[in-house]
This record gives C-alpha cells, structure tokens and sequence, in this order.
C-alpha cells in the first residue's frame, strides 16, 4: 500500500469546524462521515460542546492520543486553517483535507495563505488534499469526508477531479447506473498532493482496477509522465484533461488558474505517460466501465453476432473506423456455423443468424467464434423480435464471456424491453449500448489498454558525447552576452555527434580561402551575427561561391551586414561545403521547453510542409530508440523520406539517431531554451545539420 | 399533398393474405391494422370465410368497389405475389405494400419475379414499397400496416429505412423517450419506391420537421441530389448512409445487395444533395430531436451558463471543437450580469454563476445572455447542488428559450434526480443530455443546417463552348477504334475553353519545325500513339528542344516508339510551347464516372500532394461556380495557390472557370468515362492544361 493509504483507510477522522447548524458544509461533513464510516469520528470546535451527539473538543491537541487520528478534515474559515494545520503537524495526524475555499483561486491574499499552507504541509510532512477542495470518499470503510450529498456505491474504479462540482454530478448519475468507485478525491487547488501522488496511491492499490481522471493542468508534466508510465504497467488511467481547445484553455484558466501548458505538449506528454486520454465524458466512463469490467483482449479481431443485417452493417463501420480488424475465422469455424445456423444465415463476418433466431441460436454462434483462435473479442448486437428473449440473451452472452475470458460488448436495441437483460450484463461487467458504434469503441479502447501495456519502455540510449565541448561552446557564447546563438555554435552539434556539413566560421578572407581550399568545392558562405537573424533577406548569404571568389566574397558579406546595421557585433562569415539538395529531403529537427512537461522536440519536413500543412510531430525528450522512430511514422509527409516517386530512400536509421543524440544534448542541457536545426538535411548516406539557431538561458548554465 | 398522400393517409386498407393463425406475418400485419387504424381493414385470403372477425374475400376483384382500396398490404407467398400486384393495379388501387420476402435478396428466381414486380407496378403506375418490407406505418391516422409488435408513438420525424429490424429497435427505444414519428417506411428491396420517392413526399408533408434515413445504398444519386437538394430548403434531411469503410460496404453488399458506389462519391453527392450525414445512431436521433424541437439559430454565436467550472470548461471544449464560436457578450449584457450576478461569479462566457445559485439566478443570467444580439444559442449546464431544482430550472428554461425563440440545450449533470426536469425540457423540445460534448453537438447541427439552408443554390453557368467541334474531335477518336485519347485530343479543351499550351499535333518532322518556329522559342516534344501510355519511360517526351534541332528529334522519337513497340499506333509528335514551371504550381483535375452520382471532379495539387499526401477533393458535376471555388477550399494545401511562402498567388478566377468548363465538357457528353489533365499549371496569369488522357464509351457517343 502506498503512503496515502491512511487517507483513504482512516480508523479515526477528526472534523475541525464540525456544526450542528444545517446546511453548512461544516454539518454536512460531519452528518456525512457519520452516516457511513466504519470508524471513529470526533468533531472539532472551540465554539460547541457537542455536535450531533458527539463530544465536541476545543482544537485538535485537546484530544485525547490527537496522534491517533489518520485524517483531519478542516472546514474552518480560510484565516484560521493554516493555524489549525499546523496544530495537525504538531500532534502527528498524517494526512489533512483542506475543504476551506478562500486561497490561491481568489487573488493575492488567497496566494499569500496558499503559499503558508504549503510551508507548514512541507514542514509536517503532511499529506495535504486541497485546499478547496469537496473533500474525499473511499467505499470500503464508508468514508466520505465531503460536503456533498451522495455517497458513492461499491466498486473497483478510483476518481480525482480537479471539479467538485463533476463528483457530485457523476455520483449523481452513477446512483443508477451499475458504476461504483474505490475511492474518489476532489482535488481542490493541488497545493500539497497532486495527480501523480493518486496515480502513484491507486497504482499500488490492489482494490482499484481503474483510475479516471478530470484534470484542466498537471502540476508537474515530467514527474507525472514517470509515475504513470509504471502505473499504467497494471492499472489503466483514463483521463478528460480539459482545456484542449483555445477557448476551452482559457476558461480553465479562469476556474482554477490552470496554466497554460501548450495543448500539443499535454497531448505528448499524456502519450509518453501511457495514459488513455478521452474527450468527452461519455468516453470517460465507457472505457473505465468495459476496462473494469471486461479481460484485456489477445489481438485486434473482433467477431460480430447479429440478427439483423442493417445494425450488422453498423457495427462493422464502426470497426472500420476503429483500429481493430474484423476477425477472419478459420475453416473450422465456417464449417461449424454451416451446420449451426440456418441456410439463410450469413456466416462470414458480421454473423447474421437472421430474425427468427432465439437465444440459443445467439448463444451457439458466440461460442463457435469466441471458440476460434483468430478471435480476440465479440460484439453481439440484437434487435428486439417476438422469438428472442433479451434477459435469456444476456445470461448466455455472459455465460459465453466468462467462459472464453475474452471481451464481450453488447448492443441490445431497444429500451424498456431491453432492461432486465441489460442489467444481466451489467451485473457481469459487459457493456451495453443502444448504439454499436460505442460497444465497437469501448472494446477499441481495451485494445488501446493493451497496446499501451505491451509497449517496451525502453530506456533511452545514452551516446557517447563530448559534454564537456558543448559545455565550453554554450558557455563561450553566454560569455559573450548573447543569449541567441546560431552558426557560429554548430560545434555544439558535433559534440553531440550530430553530422554537419564540412566548413567553419572564420574571421577573415583568408582563413575562409583555407576553408575553401580544404574543401576543394564550391562553398556557401553566410555572414555569423548575432544581430542579424533573416542573413538571407540582407544578402548575408551567398551560394556556389567558387574557392577563386572567397576572398572578395568575405569582404562583401562584411559589407551588407554593416550596411544593414553599423554596430552589428559580426562573429565572422560561415564557410561550409555545399549540400546536396537534389539526393536530400530538407527536414526541421527542434525543441522548445514547455513548463509542464519540459523539452519538447519537433520533427517535420522542411518547408512547405511544416509552414504550410502544419505536418509535423512533437515527443517529450528524452525519447527512446522507439520514440524517435514513432516521429518520423507520425508526419503524412513520411513517405518522402522512404522512397516515394522512385527516389532512394533517406538513411532512416541515422535520422532516428539524430533526433536521439538532439534529446540528449537537451537533456543534458536545461539551458537551451530553443532549439532549431533548419534545414536537417536527409540524403540516402546520412544527414547533414546544415542551420542551427538556439536560444539560451544563461542562469541555468 | 404528394403523390403518396394516400399511402399515409388512407381510409381503407386491404390485407392481401390475412390470417388469424398466430405467429404468422399475415395475423401480424392484420392484427396491427385492427388496433390502431382509423379507417376501414379488408381481409383478403382464398382460404378463408373470415379473418379476426372480418369478412373474408377472396381476392381484390371480389371487393364491393375494389379501386376504392387506398392501400393493398401483400403477405402472400413470393410465388403469387406478382399476380395480386397484377389484380390490385387492374382493380385501380393505388398504392401497393410487398411485405413478402423472397425476391431480388435470395438469387436468380428471386431477382427475375422481382422484375416481374417491377413491370407490374409500371404496367399500372403502381406505388410499390418493397418487397422484402417490414411495412409501412403513418400515426395521424393509426396505420400500423408492419408485421413489428409496436406502433410508432405521434410526432414529427419521418423515417424511412432499408433495415426492417432496425425499425423495430428505434420504436422499441423511442418508446420510453419522447421520439414519435409522422410516417415510417421500411424501404425494403426498393423495387419501385426508393428514397427519392419519401424524401420527394414529405417535403410536401407539412406535418413532417424532420426527414430520418438509415441508408445502405441510394438507387439514382443524380435524381436523390436533385429531389433532396429542393426538399432540404425547408426540411432537414438527416441520413445515416451506412457500408462507409471498406469493410461495410462489403458487409452491406451481403446484406441488401447494395450497389458498391465509392464511399468518396456518397461523401460529395450527400453534400451536394443538402443532407445532415452522420455517422452513429446516437447522432441520428440526436440530431433529429434537436431539428424537430428547436428553432433555428440565426449564427454561430454559442453562450454558456453553468453552476460548475469543470463542466463549464468541458462544454467550452466542446465549442472549440464544433464550427460554433463562443459569444462576445456586448457591454450592457456584462454590466447586467455584474449587477444580477455574485461577485465570485465568472460573467465573462462561459458564465459561471457559481455553485450555490438556485434557478432563479439560472433564468436570470440565461435571460441576459439571451437578450444579447451576439448570442444566437445557448447551452445551460448544471450540476446538482442543495440548493438547486433540476424541475424548477428546467420550467425557466423552457420559458426563456420560447421567449427569445432561440434555441437552446441543457446538460442536467445527474442521474434519477434530473428526471422530472428532463421531462420539462424533453415536451417543449429542449434537447437534454449528461454529456456537454453531445448538447453542444446538438446545437452544432442545427448551425449545419442553418448553414445549408441558406446556401444559395446557383446554377451552373453555362459558357458559349464549340459543342460540335469537341463532338467530332471524340468521335475522330472513336474512328480510329481507340478508346483512349491522349494529347492529340487536346483540342476537346479549347473548344471548351480551356486554355492549352499554344503547340499542335503533327506528322511530319517539316511540320514540326513550323511549329517550334511559330512558337518561336524552344518547345517540348512528345510521341503521340494511343499504344504508348507512359510516355517519358521510353524516351518519347524530350523538354528544352531548340527550333533547329527539332527535325532530328521528331525522328528520334518516332524511332524510340517503334523500339518499344514495333507495331505501336503513331498518330505524330506533338510540339508545344515550354510551360513555366517556376512560376506555376502543378494541379490535376480529372473526371471519373460514378454508378451512382456520375460525373465526379477531382481535383488537387500535382506531384506529392496527390500521389504521397493524398490531398484531393471530388464533387458532383454539374457544379456551380460556388461549388468550383469550394473545391479549391478544401484542399489543404490551397495556401500554395494562394501566395504562401512569398509567391504570388495563382490566377484563381481562371481555374475556378476551369472546373467548370470541365464540369460542363463531361456533363455534355456522357460517351468520356474518365478524364484527366495532369498537369493543369496554374500561374499568376491563368492556367495552362499541358496534358490530357481520357477513356470513351463508344457507345455513348
């Protein structure tokens, strides 16, 4: 168990501003705690002697053995709640739900309160939920320390939630519905305990077999993606993250100081955490409902049963549009069915055992394609027909499921007919729906559940790198006062055994006739100068300059860029061997910070389509072998670079390993703010960084 | 009133094959007319004295005035089935329900007395549903004339379906919500009366808001666009066409035998046609519940009123995510809103009134919004609380949204104890879901048909084109025995206008250099031979060529073909001017034939867009200068031929006219398959077609 199972365990809650006057929250809490809790409750507060019945006590030290209490709920006014906090440090009570409201969502003086909660939390080492928070429940010892006015029923799903308001209305609904939950925490402000402190809770919890989310930020992107990565190992996490859109942003900023975090970033960073990221709350409970419900599928191979062709056609859309595939039986199967079914039965996927089926028949076909090996799940869709019982359905559809231990999704079609059959299923843990398209997507989730829990999480490769050159370059140029570097860094990648073009930056005709010289080729010559960044638009760059031309070449770059601005600090002129566009794919390999989940790398194609069809693809770094080779599978432009239109494929493998050896250097180094190699190019031998630009934040050096 | 009022609405109705033995189809369809139907019931059955206490004749002659028979339902077996079709028209009844199975679905005898029928019913202009039908159902008048065990509930909805069983499932799930119905249709084999047909009657039907289809596939796409595009200015027509994925078409292939049009077809002619389409049951009945109980919007301007954050945030998302926009309150609505509401309040959209608001100040924030010109729809979400009744603001809510006569959904966050105020918003047609995502779907879908209503449907313009030059340049082609054209038909485009390289296609090497010489610069020569498709593979294009030098390459590629294909069809060499790619962008627009839709568009950009990033669109020809210009829309890499990346943008206006000068081309002549120009360069200055393939049907000529 992990170190918050005394929250959700309590033997002894202590209500601080426990009341008898009805409808406070104060009442509410403790009429609450009372009504369902296995164990002892004491109610706390200098201004009564009793409270509903019990012994009321002065303040938390007043108690006798105070130490004994595993949770103190604090309902008091915000001006009082640090005090009463610290007292809960001072007498040894581990964990605090701060229901109070009154801190960082309301301005500086809430802040300011904010912030001295955390300090005494920090100094008590407590286990601090809130503040503004709803409180928290868990089922099996009957706790529920909220202020709301339902308490949830038995069940194996846990739930945090930046929303109290989302809890009361989902227990609301779930009251009628077959949903119970282990254990539920409104997560208020997040000033102390987080997201990842209940992922880390719930993934050592034996009782919890999902663990749902609506969150509108994440405290610490980089800490969460490594809790629930293992986490997911076993237990799946299904999240609404909200504020995906613009406007959605910006209003959860307006609730709960959200902060913005770019959308692109959480959608990686909730990737890489092995997480299950829904859109909708329906999506929401559907998949914790089949996920808690139903075994983990073998394969992708759905079979379809149906008495009726139209809802057949239906439901193998909506596995086209899903990434499973309509299971192919083998001749055992076929030959089985011939015989089973009638002649006018459609034994090849979606089954149609047509309208005059009853139960049985339903119930032999399941067990014939449940039976086939290529068949990893079922969805059995019905009609309502004067001949088919739909509870009789429902206990052979279970009976089949439980009996093959692979998934089963349901769509009985209809309404009240349709009831005590449903709630057969549901009772069983198999989902039902009206509309196959969400039997088809909840099965389509479990198939994502395992897809995350078979991937390999491997470690990313550490190459052999120059560290300490690349040390020196940043630090050369911070020295030099510039916080944005370009060119004249390229060493940077060389260090990190990032293949550039053959060349150096030099500081006069000479010396790049040397270059030149070395080269023995036509070179590009660019202008290095920190004051100038379009070079192109001052005539800053020339192409194709033969070794005869350097000299003046030099002088004239020296001339536009003084031209362009007198004082210009000028590093010196580029002098680089030409790359070979013809045989090459011009590509962007970069790297912003997010402030959630930190370095962000980018991959795209150059030029039109990362400018103009916005293809291109983000990975929270560091990444791994596999990750790296995800990005490049995830741009539509990919074929370009596998030998589209008869050219020759680029060195994919060096690519990979490119953008690998970027995540290191920008792992390695937090000061790098940004991060552009624009163009990278990629040729069928390799890849050259022929452009870099990088932004520095010279205090993290 | 259409041509099928009578069929809905008669007065008297025969049973062809009535029987009271239990069980069977006949006693079903008896039994149903008997409960409900308002009008008179004849039984018609040789073996029987009486049915159900009916009289009992034995057949429609026997009748005492048979041709006053609105309606004949037959149920007799497919082997006499032709001959009571045959009876019924002889008799002069109208209107003809073929409930019997057996025909066109179960192989060569099937589908030969299914032509049969057909002759029948034309032979005496007979309105034929079916065979192979569940039934037809109209509520005004309690005709119930199906062999399902329900009668459809009043309403305003309309639904016809070619799935019998998924009828039965909708009443049967519709029977405990408030979904009732005007008419159903089950559509069966559509031997005679197709979609078009219904869709054609109950635009005439006043008592009809809302047009329901499940589709698997569309008898005549050209006469459904024409009929639907002219019934869906004034009735939304909502359609789940199913078979989309590769998967359900061959699915709905074995089921109804549907025709396999390209799903990309369906896609253009059901847009074109003015049709809702969806995808999922769920949205089917969404849609037409909100269609048929709320007005529509007069913008896109979405106001959110919430007790909740997190739900406020959510159903923000949902905005983001939808073609809706969050309103911009004007300043009066936030002065309004800051007197009425709590200072804690958030009066900034989404209005977040906070969670101890009672209905009152529900009704008062949805008042102000909905009194603001810029809020064209509104979304109330709430969650439950003490203080708050889910009956009390679901009446308020109905009686703002009648007030301001704009429409508006609810999101009542909660499970049995939103009930009673579901119910409320349920009777005044106020849609009401737990989701925010599907209320803002909702609305969303009633801006989509907003939007289509107000589309100016505009003829195709009709361009003065050489008619009978393009005609005799086919029919050259069609002399010489070749069902392929190739660039020596590219004379079919000046005559229709569309601008070609100046150049010509020539059979001697003399010939050739007059024309390089009339062109006066170098020209591209190409082989022109029928035999030859891939021209560039063998040699046969050469680029660049100098007017001197063009007398020796005609004969080189003349001598080029003949290596590849000694006894290859040479029709000449054709010489053109050289196109300036540079300043150009490559497009294809082609045209290919659909069973089902005809003449599809096709256009994109040339190279990669197509061939690696698949950026295409199609549509229906004819197609409108509207259309025209929306193809260019939708392509996403459009921002190429506008001027992206510091080019200048392409002459548009030209290669709008150009789609429709080729709309107009292969509208005209239906003998031209499939057609394609590749490349259509266009320029800053107009376009250029520099090469044309194209496929005849002889006999079409």
């Amino acid at each position: 168990m992990g170190r918050l199972s005394t929250l959700f365990a309590p033997e002894r809650v202590a209500v601080v501003g426990a009341t008898d006057s009805e409808g406070s929250v104060g009442h509410a809490v403790t009429t609450n705690l009372l009504d369902s809790f296995a164990g002892e409750v004491v109610a706390v507060n200098p201004n009564k002697e009793t409270v509903l019945g019990l012994p009321c006590y002065d303040n938390l030290a007043g108690l006798e053995d105070p130490g004994s209490v595993d949770v103190a709920v604090v309902v008091v006014p915000p001006t009082v709640a640090v005090e009463v906090i610290e007292n809960a440090g001072e007498a040894g009570i581990e964990n605090v739900v701060v229901i109070t409201a009154g801190f960082g969502e309301t301005g500086s003086d809430g802040a300011e309160r904010e912030k001295r909660l955390r300090e005494a939390a920090s100094e008590y080492d407590l286990n601090l939920v809130g503040p503004n928070s709803l409180g928290v429940m868990s089922t099996p010892v009957g706790l529920n320390a909220t202020f709301g006015n339902l308490m949830a029923s038995d069940g194996d799903i846990s739930f945090m939630s930046q929303s109290g308001a989302f809890i009361t209305a989902v227990l609301d609904w779930a009251a009628e519905r077959d949903v119970g939950f282990k254990d539920i925490v409104s997560l208020g402000n997040k000033a102390v305990l987080d997201e990842s402190d209940f992922v880390a809770e719930w993934g050592d919890d034996p009782d919890t077999d999902v663990i749902l989310g609506y969150l509108e930020d994440i405290n610490d992107g980089s800490s969460f993606v490594q809790t629930a990565r293992e986490v997911t190992q076993d237990t799946p996490i299904v999240l609404v993250k909200s504020g995906r859109t613009d406007a959605g942003a910006s209003a959860a900023a307006s609730h709960t100081g959200a902060m913005a975090g770019s959308e692109r970033a959480y959608e990686a960073g909730l990737d890489k955490a092995g997480t299950l990221r829904v859109e909708s709350v329906q999506e929401l409970f559907d998949y914790a409902q089949i996920l808690a419900g139903q075994p983990l599928p073998d394969g992708d191979e759905i079979a379809i049963v149906t008495n009726a062709g139209g809802p057949g056609v239906m439901t193998t859309d909506a596995v086209g549009d899903s990434d499973l595939q309509l299971a192919q039986f083998g001749d055992e199967t076929f030959s089985q069915l011939r015989e089973e079914m009638p002649d006018e039965a459609n034994i090849y996927n979606p089954v149609d055992i047509i309208g005059d089926a009853p139960a049985e028949r339903f119930e032999t076909a399941l067990e014939t394609v449940l039976a086939d090996d290529s068949v990893s799940m079922a969805v059995v869709v019905a009609c309502p027909t004067a001949v088919l019982s739909f509870e009789d359905l429902s206990e052979r559809i279970v009976e089949q499921q439980e009996r093959f231990e692979k998934p089963v999704a349901a769509t009985l079609m209809g309404g009240k007919s349709v009831d005590a059959g449903a709630n057969v299923l549901s009772e069983a843990g198999v989902p039902n729906y009206f509309d196959p398209a969400r039997a088809v997507g909840s099965l389509d989730a479990l198939r994502r559940y395992r897809e995350i829990r078979t991937t390999e999480y491997e470690e990313p490769t550490t190459f052999d790198v120059d560290r300490e050159r690349a040390r020196e370059i940043l630090e050369s140029g911070a020295r030099r006062g510039s916080n944005r570097l370009g060119v004249e860094a390229m060493e940077l990648l060389d260090a990190y055994g990032i293949p550039t073009p053959q060349g150096d930056v030099v500081s006069s005709p000479v010396e790049a006739e040397a270059i030149a010289e070395e080269i023995g080729d036509d070179v590009v010559m660019k202008i290095v100068s920190p004051d100038i960044l379009h070079k192109s638009d001052i005539g800053g760059v020339e192409v194709g300059v033969p070794v005869e031309e350097v000299r003046d070449t030099y002088e004239d770059l020296v001339v536009r860029a003084r031209n362009y601005q007198e004082d210009a600090t000028i590093l010196g002129v580029q002098v680089q061997e030409m790359v070979d566009l013809d045989n090459g794919v011009e590509t962007i390999l970069g790297m912003n910070r997010d402030p959630q989940f930190g370095p962000l790398l980018l991959f795209g194609l150059g030029g039109i389509f990362v400018e103009v069809l916005e293809d291109n693809t983000v990975s929270v770094a560091p990444v791994s072998e596999n990750e790296a080779k995800g990005m490049l599978d995830d741009i539509d432009s990919a074929p370009l670079l596998r030998g589209a239109r008869g050219r020759d494929p680029v060195d994919e493998a060096t690519l990979v390993e490119t953008i690998q050896r970027l995540s290191q250097l920008v792992t390695d180094f937090p000061a790098i703010v940004e991060l552009d190699i624009n163009p990278l190019v990629a040729t069928p031998d390799g890849v050259q960084a022929v452009d870099l630009r990088l932004t520095l934040d010279q205090e993290k050096l």
